[in-house]
């Protein structure tokens, strides 16, 4: 077979690893010469192709592509909310004559349960268009949402490790705070991202696997009102004299997301309220008089893109799932993501897999109930055990220059223009 | 003279490294067996001391003491917010009913401009009682609000190093999702502590001294509305796609921050609605429907209690000050605060100096005007020349064991009772 090009893109929400994704994909690929020829970004992922806005990765310093692995977030390429409907044939088609354009023999796209979707629609069609075409999807969220409730398809999602870690480490540090101010602000609320699937605000209970903080966690997939919530609070309040209490964005207290995104998800951190301010200010207004004040902390974006606190096993899992993915395309072609499965539960060990997309497309996989404690506001010890491994054993290698953090930096011309202008459907006016 | 107890004691909001006073203070006195006797700890500040709920610090394992240096916040010995007004007499006498009870010569009280204030009254009746007590202050705020304006006092505040390095850093995390996640939400909003002082927000600057990203820093102490912050936010638009809008938890847009503490001040993390909230949902009602969301992010609490972002410089500082505190405890006498002065601005070097109370109690530093730019949503260079060398250049020795952070934790237990049952004044329905 022929050489030829690759295109790599990113989509959905960033999170602290995909760009040690994307270094593995470059850095795969590199090492098979004889089968992919130029690499190129997609500027925006999706976006970035149906505008045809592609950057030569092979043309950057390799140095640069190294500093990947320790560079949050996903301002190298960029990513995109573009959402892929069926009816959008256009923009299909579109993606088509770009890669055909461009001779794409590889598209390599790191996302969540929509990108895996769209990569299967794009997958199918290259295949009913005759196109010589190899899609495989390379898994990333800091929802760990994509798979089965079974955890067979993929045991988890690169982005989750480091997501669980920022929540262990700020829950470890918020217990301190809260100790401190006990007297004045015993109260302290918390806001998890995590839409309705509970893996992002269950891994506040890693900070403290022996339960020795009053920590109280309010999940999307259980149910409280504000009413049954401020008698545990006071209950807390009544036995420790101070109480964290970690709350999805996703807990529903009526009132919060009204704003939806593309894809029809709400969107929490742009939500004329939120979840944590309702709760301190029910909690304020009516029910800790005796006690002192409830104080909220929303960190919204800066969980999904801090680097200090990523967890080391995630980012060499993200870059590892990548170069399995390559791997993939050559060995057994289109219509695939690849996948992290857990070898043994005794001692942490994975191993790297591979699924039919259409099997995780559009999946959504929750936290399971049976991880939820009895009393709703808690984790059993299996998620301990499940999630502890995830956050590794000590902090990432970020480099530091004249006191700040130095990340990876591409140039961003684009390749040169070979088809027509042309505005993606949901962008048009 | 006799050898005498020590009373340490820690007030107002925490910070990463004000456990690194605490470790000062006793490392220090510990040093001197001919002039200190025992070493307590008063249980979350004044509260501590006017309820007789004392720790020995002596009888600590030497080893969670040396953890102090990497313990965030204060919850190993507590603070509070207490606030002993002149009128409360009757909380004076009881302080030094305990003091007496309990042969208490060294009093040191890590804390802010308010807590300095209760320092100098508490030195003042023990002189006017004919009481042998040295008060000597160690600073701490991560504000930097303490000192006077032509830094001649105080170069700057233990805490507000870290607190800098932390926004500098999350500016640069936050830099990368705002440039990944430009095609939606473009508009990235992070609140900020600081009141009414600006250094905090000042310090987002130090992400990107060079003006690469689209940043626009929102003071109190600058004009705006929320209009002209709309203008500016889509002029920038305009220019770059996207803008990471740095906001003062107290610039003011008016219905935000109706709760005071007992000193007075605004409760700005209790209060019904945030200044972020009020801002985007400004901007998401009225201005940026041709660009995406604008999304608010609230660390909160949070960044006064991280371990990971503390400034390297800023922890041994707050331990050295917290050292020349006790020195000057024996050579100079009572009513002084400990200070941080800049010998040289070329390259960064500091020397401990002292300063009588009365100087800093209750005063309060803004960020000087002339270090704000014209435009009003950026500093000087001068700020930064001031500020950088505060962030250190490296992370912090945090301990790490099965993947969790390990702090320092006291033995709880008081020492024995030797006075009546006390109600504070504060505390009483």
């Amino acid at each position: 077979m022929a050489k030829r090009n690759v295109i790599v893109a990113q989509s959905g929400g960033p999170s602290p690893v995909i760009n040690a994704s994307l270094q593995g994909v470059i850095e795969a690929c590199v090492e098979y010469p004889e089968h992919f020829n130029n690499i190129y970004a997609a500027w925006h992922g999706a976006e970035g192709i149906l505008k045809e806005e592609l950057i030569d990765l092979g043309s950057q310093d390799i140095e640069e592509i190294r500093l990947l692995k320790s560079t949050p977030s996903a301002g190298a390429i960029g990513t995109c909310r573009y959402k892929l409907k069926e009816e959008q044939r256009e923009d299909f088609e579109r993606i088509m004559e770009v890669f055909r354009a461009h001779d794409i023999g590889y598209f390599f796209y790191i996302g969540g349960n929509d990108s895996m979707d769209t990569a299967q629609k794009v997958s199918d069609l290259a295949k009913q268009e005759g196109m010589e075409l190899t899609v495989v999807g390379i898994p990333k969220t800091i929802d760990n949402d994509v798979g089965d409730q079974e955890f067979r398809l993929l045991d988890h999602t690169p982005g989750y490790g480091s997501a669980a870690r920022y929540w262990s480490y700020l829950v470890q540090n918020l217990a301190e705070e809260n100790r401190a101010m006990s007297g004045s602000e015993p109260v302290c609320v918390i806001q998890t991202m995590g839409r309705t699937s509970g893996f992002i605000p269950a891994a506040a209970r890693l900070a403290d696997p022996k339960r020795e903080i009053p920590l109280q966690i309010y999940f999307a997939e259980a149910e409280h009102t504000l009413e049954s919530l401020a008698d545990s609070v006071n209950e807390q309040l009544k036995s420790d004299g101070h109480c964290l209490l970690v709350v999805s964005e996703g807990f529903d207290v009526g009132g919060v997301g009204e704003l939806h995104d593309d894809f029809g998800h709400i969107e929490y951190s742009s939500s004329r309220t939120t979840v944590a301010q309702q709760i301190v200010n029910y909690l304020n207004d009516n029910r800790l008089k005796a006690y002192g004040l409830a104080t909220a902390q929303v960190p919204g974006a800066i969980q999904r893109c801090v680097s200090l606190y990523a967890s080391c096993v995630d980012i060499d899992e993200a870059y590892l799932v990548a170069r399995h993915a390559v791997g993939i395309a050559l060995k057994d072609g289109s219509g695939w993501m690849a996948t992290i499965l857990r070898k043994s539960t005794e001692s942490y060990e994975v191993q790297y897999d591979k699924v039919p997309l259409q099997k995780v497309a559009n999946s959504e996989r929750h936290l399971p109930r049976n991880w939820i404690s009895k009393n709703g506001v808690d984790v059993t010890d299996e998620f301990i055990r499940y999630a502890l491994p995830l956050i590794g054993n000590g902090n990432p290698d970020v480099k530091i220059i004249n006191g700040l953090q130095r990340f990876a930096r591409f140039n961003k011309k684009f390749i040169d223009r070979l088809t027509p202008e042309y505005q993606p459907v949901c962008m048009r006016v």
